[in-house]
């Protein structure tokens, strides 16, 4: 049960579109809030190299909390899972992503990497000789991971994150204020908003993802461009808490690993079979893709997708 | 990477059997402080019919919170998906099993079905003209399950449950408050804490997760006994939620389906590979079996267990 | 600037009634929601045994939550102010009277006895051979302290409440299950909901505000009825936490002592002046007596009630 | 009962004093962590400018929380009061006063303006072309009101605590997202820093407490430093949320209205009859100078202070 063409996706697309005027474009900032509602994108990296997409595939977008994931990634290979997991938790938690109340009902370290404070943590794990260098060498492994060397940052988008990352600093400062973060919070932020802001289309997303799906090896070189054991954290997290506060229904719904953003975007990374990337910008209310989640559940039926 | 002989899991059991003084059985209820804090058992079942053992396989024990993932699939097949999670929500929460927080700081429905306010109202909903008759439908559920017609509940630990449910009964009376339960409170607590004093051995279990492993499917006669669907969403509540506050840990360290007791039973359902079923009663201190979970780390990785 | 007249507070009455349609009678018990969302009573009693009042005085009604009020006056006479405060709190908080999710988050006892939970620790306390015998010492309390041998509870109202009181069960038994009761729950249940529909009218309450305005003391015969300790006790907790999440508003625009019912009582108690008794069905959002609370503004005004 | 000479306090003094040894120092800034732990001082001044004092009188101590107070009143004469009280609520809480928890989980707004949340959204209200002149109105309040043009803030503990304030920086952060507060960030932090570490000693506050207890008039002018309604508003809060989490335990034990700050400082007001000062720098550990405490209710019995 494969994809076997691009029509057979651009059907699904076709479907799933319906959904589209029903969400709404993020508006907490300007730069996200110019998005095309209507758009949809669909792209499926197969291990053999075969790459399957369908609608708006020219059209860039940046991974927000997608980024998550592969900051995590890099954090793993520079420090190790010991070390990581001495900031940042691994549990799911039914709060938003955005919130605070939990660190401090809680234990002091943030539940997970995929909950803001969790991603600021890991953030601040990687390595670099300056913030300017750590961001480079983050923008290396994605370069790396989608083999495409043109993938960069989205400037204005930084910006006008970096500007109005306000409840971001909260979370930092407590995290500073609890010993979890030493370094200076402008200079983290800066760095946390440009790794939002990297941009990419769905099919460097798909291919990105296939390396996840393939415990870390480049699907065409069969190089190991991530631990597997980093791979595995990775996806586990993806379906534990990739989705927000849907992570559990998408779990039921859906069963791949996967993890969205609210530009739309949506990495998949299906063990041993194949890596996903889709953008559709208009977000239902828990911050997801709702054209996006439509397809997936399209897809999972009939290609066979849940792992469970 | 399969099992071969009983002898392979014994020496595993030996190893993870070190563990035992580290933990303390469940002291909640006087009924379960007697168990043999020593004790490890483990069988694996496989569709085949294979099924291998090891450690004090002759144990028996009672249910406790597997019962959850039994009770949600029988009240799956009594009105459907639709119905139930009306009730009962999807989402995986990093509070303890037994918060009552919450269901009032949040939406007025219990956060998903493995915690014990949403446990009680899956429990609810199992369909029957009385307690008595609601009770005996979910046991010969478990008989058939594990087509073992002897299994039965246990009457000293079920009293003694009852007796002493007193936050079962804060979280039920809440929930009545709120409309979620409209029956009387001592008949649901009654057979709430006759479910859980559900009593098998490790065999038994395991061929209960062979079960949820094989799709819904008898692995002996090839009966559909639980529908695809049910055991599907059966899976995922176990990979989301099944270890209480650890199973985003477990989801990293193990990496299947599985679902823990205070009893020390461990049951674990890997997709179209095997059962599994645990007992150790020594507990670690978020509630699971503390040489159970490092027997399932150890056999993670000599078998490959994990899905990601 | 004492009052002078009924005409006098007829005056403020007929102002105050304005507002009686813009709030609600409180429906959660059907007996409640037959009350007459028009009426309005005030009763001011000073301690030379004049007694000035206005409205629809000769009505009846029950004293919900300012029973709360009376209740710790008796458990402090039967136990003495340390061993109350082992079960009880001191402190106000922001949270809805009847939160569940404080006793969970924060130390294990109720933070004060004018939430629904600190009330049932309270009337737990309450000395005697059996709930009826406790009962009744509390309302021959009440009657001494009004001095009205008449008074009794609505059966009715009482048999409404404790078949609804699903929530007030919840809370008991999560102060069963940590230790602060002991007794059997549907007891208490029982002597609560009869405590709450004590019934009086204006007049009576106001002559119980006197005598904890007068130090404890009865404003005609001068005995102490209640030790001055206690008194004062009771006083500073309808500062602090009289009047549900607006205690702090009402501080600032009144700044009296002060409790209200969601029946639409209050009972207002200003040291060496006066006592005062109100009703008016009609609540605002946060469950005091809408017309009351504007009776009570006004009044302080033109009095200069506030104490600060 | 009033007070008659320096060596009645003295007595008092010499016997609270017992309790130093008992509590300790703030540790959070270095600088307060220099503070002598055996000290103890008070001063009474009475409206009719009689002041009697004991113990270390000629101690300087900075303000820290007692400053709220101050600014709320200065901001209360800056806006009026409907303007302040659209951006700080008036309801006590029973969290720790440096809480973000209840930020998100209840309204918007801080609850009070005697938490540091509250606190800062006051600080930014305080009128002023700029930082620095928005502080020396501040500071001109508190000479005038102290009747002391030498009162200046200490720098050494300002530029501590401006160095360490990370957590007021979250609240300050998470306001500034919910547009509670629209200044940066670092400016109010400067100013909130600096009103924290106003300096005086005993005598010094105590006359400030007299004013508030006299409705705002100078006790030696009778001039109208603070208007009637804004001493009463500022009263008010001291009774209901001055003394941290002991708040209603305070209320109980002494009865009046005051304000701590961790520096050890308290300032009562007891509404016509006097101004109270006290520094002791070993605190409980609820944050309540450990000596100043016992003082005060001691002279509560002695005196009867309690307006309860």
């Amino acid at each position: 049960m494969l994809c076997r063409s691009n029509d057979e996706l651009q059907l699904l697309v076709n479907q799933a579109k319906d959904l589209c005027p029903d969400g709404k474009v993020a508006d907490y900032i300007p730069a996200l809030a110019e998005a095309d509602q209507a758009k949809l994108s669909v792209a499926l990296f197969y291990p053999d190299g075969r790459l399957y997409s369908a609608g708006d595939t020219k059209e860039n977008f940046t991974l927000q909390s997608i980024s998550k994931v592969l900051a995590l990634a890099l954090a793993l290979i520079d420090h190790g899972e010991e070390h990581v997991f001495q900031w940042v938790g691994k549990e799911p938690t039914g709060d938003p992503f955005n919130s605070i109340a939990k660190l401090e009902t809680t234990t002091s370290k943030p539940l997970n990497p995929m909950i803001n404070a969790g991603a600021l943590a890991v953030t601040h794990m990687i390595k670099g000789s300056s913030v300017s260098h750590r961001f480079e060498r983050l923008l290396e492994f994605v370069r790396c991971l989608s083999s495409n060397k043109d993938i960069d940052y989205n400037e204005e988008i930084a910006k006008s994150e970096y500007e109005t990352a306000h409840l971001n600093r909260a979370l930092a400062f407590f995290m500073k204020q609890h010993g979890a973060i030493d370094e200076k919070i402008e200079g983290l932020i800066d760095l946390y908003t440009k790794q939002c802001a990297i941009e990419m289309n769905c099919m460097d997303l798909a291919r990105i993802g296939c390396v996840f799906a393939m415990d870390g090896r480049d699907p065409e070189t069969d190089e190991q461009l991530v631990p597997l054991d980093v791979a595995r954290i990775c996806k586990t997290f993806m379906v534990t808490c990739g989705m927000y506060n849907a992570s559990g229904e998408f779990a039921i719904n859906v069963g791949i690993p996967a993890k969205s953003g609210v530009s739309g975007g949506i990495m998949g990374a299906i063990p041993k079979k194949c890596g996903i990337g889709i953008c559709g910008p208009s977000l239902d209310e828990r911050g997801n893709s709702i054209a996006g989640m439509k397809l997936l559940e399209m897809m999972s039926k009939q290609y066979s997708f849940s792992m469970f």
